[in-house]
């Protein structure tokens, strides 16, 4: 580039009619739904417990803040990491005050965190179960007390409010906090040479880090990142000398390290196992760390998980973690789609380890990733009213399987306003309110493009990208680049995984032929406006899984664009399991404005039912009574389970060997 | 017929190969062994925890018994019902001494019999755990206590053992035990009305009443039948009055009625539900109950859960329980292959409940459960060696899915000498020791012949029966009836349901072709002696299930005769969920007497195998890469696992629609 020393990005507004309306409902419902359900207000309905630790009546997570400040009396309730589900409401204001700002919800957020402030201990440390009732316990028993996990999630809430407000308190309140864990943690004589249960103080730091340029901080991230697992006994004797049973949740205690992804250091993992949330925000600040330090073993430890968890545990949808027993990772193509638990803050935490990875590598398999999560496994944790939430996101759904086996009663027909564990829906909604910043990668002199959500951007030395379209449902993209100053640079375009054998794409009117190098085209641009149009492949496709899935053989899914879809027992006769896909099938698209909020709805005719038989036995060696041709219907994956409760069923069976 | 007022059978004794050797083998090893496990001799070689209730290094059953009869001191060992592994084994013995007597067997039966005597209380009550630990408990907690669950199974095995050696104070306890329930449970005032949440006492007394014709059993047998479900909050004021918390299965305080089968009285009872052993002893106590009787609405009740198993909750191979939580039934046409539980004990039940069905009515589809059971889900419940057994029978097994989907932990691939609970063991051992109380029932002047198990039969007035053919590998079926005082009667034989459409039968050397009424063909003999030959259809079968069952979509299985077969990893190559069977494909059979004790082998080449393709992504728009030629070897589902560890599938896929 000419005078431009380094490109970076100012200001990124979305335009997306598909993105807007769930980002103006994440701040017109979501987010004033959940600060009444901090603060106790409303009522709690609690449809599946039975993933969610259980049902609550209340939250009580402002109010310990409260009791922790000294503004009330009384006992802490709920989990020890209670004070999370405030803290991620406030990242997901952050977020949204940039894009729709609300003074009532400004004016509650400030007084958040003064309230945080003030429950803050004068070293810095916050987690009120222990400053309320076990101060004697404080960073004694980390296998269980979420304590690094809850200041974590704090820090990036304060990172994320001082970055949208300026409000230097929230970033005080962060400083302060990694400055006690800083005075505790570390390889120094006298200091806990550990780490917590559950990972996320690592991204926190990182964060801490970019916005501060505090060395401190990214220090703190690495050394946690690289302690992890190196100590096979740190968690039992810390548990031994608390008092061996005097546990928060005592299934965790002989559990394994392999559950807390500290079973060997994470330079010699090989694959993702474990609960799958702790895994991913594990690995979101390996990722970060790998790159802000050029640390080539780090950055190849996260290549070698996320293959892992991408190239073989990962559903269609982008859902991770096959067992609701700890909520975990189970092995290399195991996908049972009846008893997936695939929880929302997984998919939303792939998310976040995949920007990760996309900011270390230009690689268009992230940006595919991200894609999946944003548009199908994470997406389907929120319900159309924006005010209720899934747990768990399996891929075959039947309201009597999770009533009567309960092998299944973790899958939940119906989304719930709250848990007791509300871990779900701030995560949701904070990855939603952020989109923003999952569009746009910069390296050098190149812009990467790598989500096709509308939106205008505006970058340094006035330069302006304007992406318009109606994506997910419509293929064609169009960006008009504004570089006043005829500064030299490159526009790189992600081409999706699904389009990559059908694209078409246009500068300035012109059909060309860019570079595609890992599926990311690279456009020269150094004119004053530039006109770049996309074509994408919006054709319908017929899915399969490798044939290592034991799960999906026989089986197919149907996906357009980034849309995985689904039958749902609303459209389609029940048993959904009696449908058979034709071995060539043509399928119809049309976009339903006025069916769930506006959907693309995919049908076709090129389906069989196989014939009923009620009432014969149960086994039989006479041929199958026939099938008779179906019509079937699908609706998006995510939209799923916003009507009756129904079947619901991602893979259906296609004859074809 | 013209003397002979009544038939009944003398003796039978079994000479068919097939089971000769697992009836010698529960004697010589079977007996043997269980014998040092009740008496803490020997290594316990527990390899499936999961789904015994833990593993433990000793049983102490006969321990406790010492204890309570004041021969030894110290506290009682493992479960409140820890009693019951000894009258099982007891009850076995009984059987084997009538077919295999060993005086050293005999004696320590006698021993046992006498400690029994002892550690009973002079009011009659036993139980062990009570007595020794808790004496102010006794009959105040019964939804968990299984006071009368223990004694129903001293009485089923003192019975047994009068029966069988003529040992008067093994009936004498039983006598003693029986009167002390009468004395505490009944519809009178001052006594409890309630029942006991494992049943078993119901069919216990049924068969102490048919030996001692003492109608108070009978009518007390009744009364827990009838009684159950009738108060729904006997177990709750039990529970509240015994100390709430005084729990011996915390967990199945709050479980619900239907895991008791006690939600209603069984009159109103429509399907199986709850823990499958409960409602098995239960139905089987039932079914007797109903028989002498002479009560329709019992009858109609027995009828009603045996049709709802049987046409809705069956596994092919006869196991019944599909969920490992609870040990229990989930609902109508869920049968998933790979969580599947199918408890030996289960089976066993489904073959004890049958056997009185088939009592009650002469129809063939009784005999063919009860086949199905012996050859199929209740036999793979034992080693080939007699001393290994299997808690869950499932019918898609993977070593990596069991080491590491948590959801499948309670799959073992190799059977267990031992548990900490114990009862599958000897609950097989005492229905293959008691087989040839299952080859004939007796209706006015019919007797039928419903098994097609060798063997030497005498009847009253002379009358000789032997069955003789090397089934269940060959069709060839050969009686040879002796009718000294040309007695006349009929004979009746049931025709399979796998071979109704292809059988041929010969009276005295000419082709005939009697009535066949429910599946059972009557012939009359008047004759001295008459030969009577049958054909089964021993035609390999491809079995379909029903095509509402989920699970089995598109899928196959293998069977030949009553033996449904199954893959191996040992003899194809895995995954077996690759393979793919051909439209209609073709069989060989052949016998290889040196694999697995004798096995009849089923092998095919119309098989495919879908094309590896590991290095590939997870999922592609791609057609299938192919599918290549297979040759597969089916075994006998019985026989799995006693090789090495690896994958087993009954079903497979087909691509027929």
């Amino acid at each position: 580039m000419d005078e431009l020393t380094k490109l970076s990005v100012n200001d990124v507004q979305i335009t997306s009619t598909f993105w807007k309306r769930y980002r103006d409902l994440i701040a017109e419902e979501s987010v004033p739904f959940q600060w009444d359900m901090i603060n106790d207000k409303g009522k709690m309905d609690v449809t599946n417990a039975a993933a969610a630790g259980g049902a609550a009546d209340h939250s009580g997570a402002i109010e310990n803040l409260k009791i922790a400040a000294g503004r009330a009396e009384g006992h802490h309730f709920g989990y020890p990491f209670q004070d999370t589900d405030v803290y991620k409401w406030l990242q997901t204001v952050a977020y949204v005050l940039k894009y729709h700002f609300d003074p009532k919800m400004k004016e509650e957020a400030d007084w958040t965190v003064d309230l945080i402030a003030d429950a803050q201990d004068d070293d810095g440390y916050l987690s009120t179960y222990f400053q309320i009732d076990a101060p004697q316990r404080k960073f004694k028993r980390l296998q269980q007390s979420h304590e690094l996990y809850s200041m974590g999630h704090y820090i990036e809430a304060g990172v994320a409010y001082y970055e949208s407000t300026g409000n230097q308190k929230a970033l005080d309140i962060a400083e302060k906090m990694a400055g006690c864990i800083n005075n505790h943690f570390g390889p120094e004589d006298g200091k806990i040479h550990g780490y917590d249960g559950h990972p996320e103080i690592e991204l926190a730091l990182a964060k801490l880090y970019e916005t501060t340029k505090n060395k401190t901080y990214l220090n703190l991230a690495k050394y946690f990142i690289t302690e992890r697992g190196q100590d096979l006994h740190f968690f039992d004797r810390q548990n031994k000398a608390d008092g061996i049973d005097n546990d928060f949740f005592p299934e965790l205690r002989t559990i394994g390290d392999r559950y807390y992804f500290a079973d060997k250091p994470i330079t010699e993992q090989k694959d993702a196992h474990g609960h799958a949330v702790r895994v991913l925000y594990f690995c979101t600040g390996l990722a970060h760390v790998a790159r802000v330090e050029h640390d080539d073993k780090l950055l190849k430890a996260a290549n070698t998980i996320w293959n892992d968890i991408v190239k073989k545990q990962m559903y269609i949808t982008g859902n991770v973690g096959q067992t609701a027993t700890g909520e975990a990772f189970t092995y290399d193509y195991d996908l049972p789609n009846d008893t997936d638990y695939g929880e929302t803050c997984a998919s939303v935490s792939m998310a976040f380890f995949t920007k990760q990875m996309l900011a270390n590598e230009f690689n268009g398999q992230f940006g595919d990733i991200i894609e999946k999560e944003i548009f199908n496994g994470a997406l389907s944790g929120i319900a159309l009213d924006g005010k209720h939430y899934f747990y768990a996101n399996p891929l075959e759904a039947d309201p009597l399987a999770s009533k009567l086996n309960p092998g299944k009663k973790h899958i939940a027909l119906r989304r719930s306003s709250w848990f007791a564990c509300a871990c779900c829906p701030a995560n949701i909604t904070r990855l939603i309110a952020s989109l923003d910043q999952y569009l746009y990668e910069i390296h050098d002199d190149v812009i990467l493009s790598h989500q096709f959500i509308a939106n205008d951007a505006k970058f340094n030395d006035g330069i302006e990208i304007k992406q318009t379209g109606n994506f997910p449902w419509d293929g064609n993209i169009d960006y008009a680049i504004t570089n006043p100053n005829t500064s030299k640079f490159t526009f790189g375009i992600r081409i999706p995984a699904w389009s990559l054998d059908n694209y078409s794409i246009k500068v300035n009117g012109k059909e060309v032929e860019p570079d595609l190098k890992e599926n990311v085209l690279y456009i020269p641009i150094n004119d004053k406006t530039t006109a770049i149009s996309l074509e994408l492949n919006m054709n319908v496709h017929v899915v399969r899984a490798n044939a290592n899935v034991s799960a999906d053989i026989m089986k197919v899914a149907v996906q357009r664009g980034p849309i995985v879809y689904c039958l749902e027992g609303v459209d389609n006769e029940e048993p959904l399991s009696r449908y058979v896909l034709g071995q060539k099938p043509s399928f119809d698209y049309n976009y339903q404005s006025k069916l769930l909020n506006g959907v693309g709805v995919v049908t076709t005719d090129d389906a069989y039912r196989i014939a009923d038989d009620s009432d014969d036995s149960l086994y039989t060696f006479d041929r199958p009574k026939g099938v008779e041709k179906a019509h079937l219907e699908f609706i998006p994956y995510y939209a799923w389970a916003n009507r009756d409760e129904k079947q619901m069923t991602v893979w259906l069976h296609q004859s074809e060997i």
